[in-house]
């Protein structure tokens, strides 16, 4: 297992012994994700960080990893400050990562952009979206929330909530804790529910699966419920959207009757699916897992640099 | 007096003792903000700049500050590139800066932004300014330059020109500046005087002040003149304005018979409030004004992050 | 001859022994560029980026050289963010790279705003571009390219390909290379032509000039084929600029017969003159040329700020 030089390009490449070596990095990075401990490992790297779609939380979190490290970063939050205007291709533009950095994280709105980038790019690439494509580091952060917070993966119930049809969060989180071994539970509308293929895959994997259109039922036999924004633009009636998100829409109610270590995860941003009322519960992991994207892309920047074996 | 932890909200939330204390760590910081001494002590550290409105003075300030002490920045000057556009809200958006470093420099268009992310930030928040509201560390830069220029605050005179009535920065900077002992005097045309109720509550605090609408008697009469812009905006009339603009003009001739240390402010930007004829006067102070926004900021941002007492 | 201070504005105000330093010092910076060696020469130096046009090569081979020296920067890659559209001059806001850091890299639309920044600001300003005026680091990039890949500049044969009218680039670097002794081949079509008084400037220079519009032949004789953009507004006819376009590309077809050490140049972005067919071939200099920005602009930087004599 070695992780120098290496693409993160999806989360489909990494066996479960891989995922486990970047989780268990990423926990000795806590200390210094949090300022307890100061590192200098990443000292003298520099990091491109080429967002051509706006992407606040992924792009912070990892400028603030490559900086906890002790390193610096380059790059643009907006294409329009790029050289894309003047007809300039990605391939081109990913040569400028290679040259002025020692690594590139990339966030595109096309499918496959991260794998195009990786092919062009001599140095590592770390893919933080492309389209509907791969989202890696969310999912690795995903599951090093539910590790640190349920204590392992392996067992557990998760509950994936909202649109499950077109979110690519749950496309990968899925496969991962499956993987892993944990139990699922498909939450959602008839309209927007887990692609049958996907379904079908899973449970060649051997994962147990279990689907429901009843949130308050699922939540009543989960340890973390994953919950994802439903977008307006899936439904042609305005009337059904406004049902549908009255109906999968976290709040106390809800949660008056749940497990009380129940926790209730979300990719960020959200929207109305989650009540700020949930905010003050101890139910409310979602600040604190987008804060674990720190230490999670700390690892992998520390992995793919070749400053931890 | 501790600083540990504390947010930087209003001018008012400061007595004058811990503004002095302000003012004199900031004196300390001096050589290293011009660069004769070398500082890592805030090494390790990461500053959050999420810039909801331009403000480049402001922001590139900060920055510096955090670069002159070994810190890092992370953050955004466009909310074009944030999540706002999906919808997210500011409290969920200060739960990034929470996440992802170890203090918060807002800017943001909405009067009450900054004491609402200081609510839900547990890490210290610096307002860098919220809309019609307060911008506090803007009034300490201002005692500062003042202190330093003329060696005391206590006992000089300071004629504040200009848009008095909807200027904020002159209404925190003239309750500081009755706090610290200087005497006022207030140089507006009649449309745009200095609101009753700050007068009245100035007056109420022993301040002694006097209002006139003749630049020229006050111009001879202050040890120091603080300019701020007159907005056409606020001439129904644009010849009234243009009139009114002429009057209240910092130029050559207008300092002829000027103090001969009297001392030219303004927090910048400028149009044609000054003229650039008063640049190269041992008057203008401005541009040196601008600088000693780094040493203020430096000092406001090791005193929040406990590296100095 | 000192550096330490001193303004980029032009190429022209550089000796060819001056020019000689900086590359000289580039080669030292080379192995830092490259991250095989670890430098802090500019520890605590924060450099000023301000970008009034999108220019992503320049700006982040600039940002990546103060990096790889230890420094920080500070600035904006577009001037929507800035005070400029509150009114304020270029003059203005000049002084803030000089409150704010100790060096300014500047990118304008205006030809002459370099020169302008430099006459207000005390600090050294590098002009990065300014409209149709000069360019002058590109220039060094370029020298430092064709002396690292054909060992020497004096004696070689350097084909400037494509819009040698219109184009900034290929002026400077033509003054430049006829200075080193290289010998000059225009390859254009007759609506682009080198203008007259630059040929006649040159000629006077003692230069060794050929002119021609034919491409295939250019190439055969030439040791470097340094190839710039073909505008399309240019033309007024569409299908004049196709013609055109097509006969002033670099293909595989027209290598097939080029010297074998031949290297293909370009200052990037390219868009159709360079077929990515090229990209492959031991020809292909401008991913490197491109990376060679970095420590080129690593030597200026640490000459001005006086950390290398």
């Amino acid at each position: 297992m070695n992780f120098r030089g290496r693409d993160v390009v999806s989360i489909r490449e990494f066996s479960r012994q891989e995922i486990e070596r970047v989780l268990h990095v990423a926990r000795d990075m806590l200390p210094v994700a949090e300022r307890r401990k100061r590192s200098n490992m990443l000292d003298g790297y520099v990091l491109s960080t080429f967002f051509y779609e706006p992407s606040t939380r992924t792009r912070l979190s990892f400028q603030s990893a490559i900086c906890r490290l002790g390193g610096r970063y380059i790059g643009f939050a907006d294409p329009a400050v790029t050289s894309m205007k003047k007809g300039e291709t990605l391939a081109d533009t990913v040569k400028m990562a290679e040259a002025y950095s020692d690594a590139m994280v990339l966030r595109h709105p096309h499918e496959g952009a991260a794998r195009l980038a990786a092919e062009f790019c001599s140095k590592p690439v770390i893919n933080a979206g492309d389209g509907a494509g791969q989202h890696p580091t969310q999912t690795m952060l995903d599951l090093f929330t539910i590790k640190e917070e349920l204590g392992s993966i392996d067992g557990k119930t998760v509950a994936m909530v909202g649109d499950l049809k077109y979110g690519r969060t749950v496309h990968s989180l899925s496969y991962a804790l499956a993987m892993f071994g944990a139990e699922l539970i498909f939450v959602s509308p008839r309209e927007l529910q887990m692609p049958k293929d996907i379904v079908e895959s899973l449970s060649e994997q051997g994962a147990k699966l279990k689907s429901t259109t009843r949130l308050d039922e699922a939540v009543k036999e989960a340890d973390a419920v994953y919950v994802t924004r439903i977008q307006k633009e899936r439904f042609p009636d305005p009337n059904e959207y406004q049902k549908v998100a009255g109906i999968y829409q976290i709040n106390a109610a809800l949660l008056k009757d749940a497990p009380e270590d129940l926790i209730v995860m979300h990719p960020l941003p959200r929207v109305t699916e989650i009540s700020p009322e949930v905010d003050p519960t101890k139910h409310a992991l979602y600040f604190k897992q987008a804060f674990y994207g720190v230490p999670v892309r700390m690892a992998l920047l520390a992995l793919v640099l070749g400053e931890v074996e």
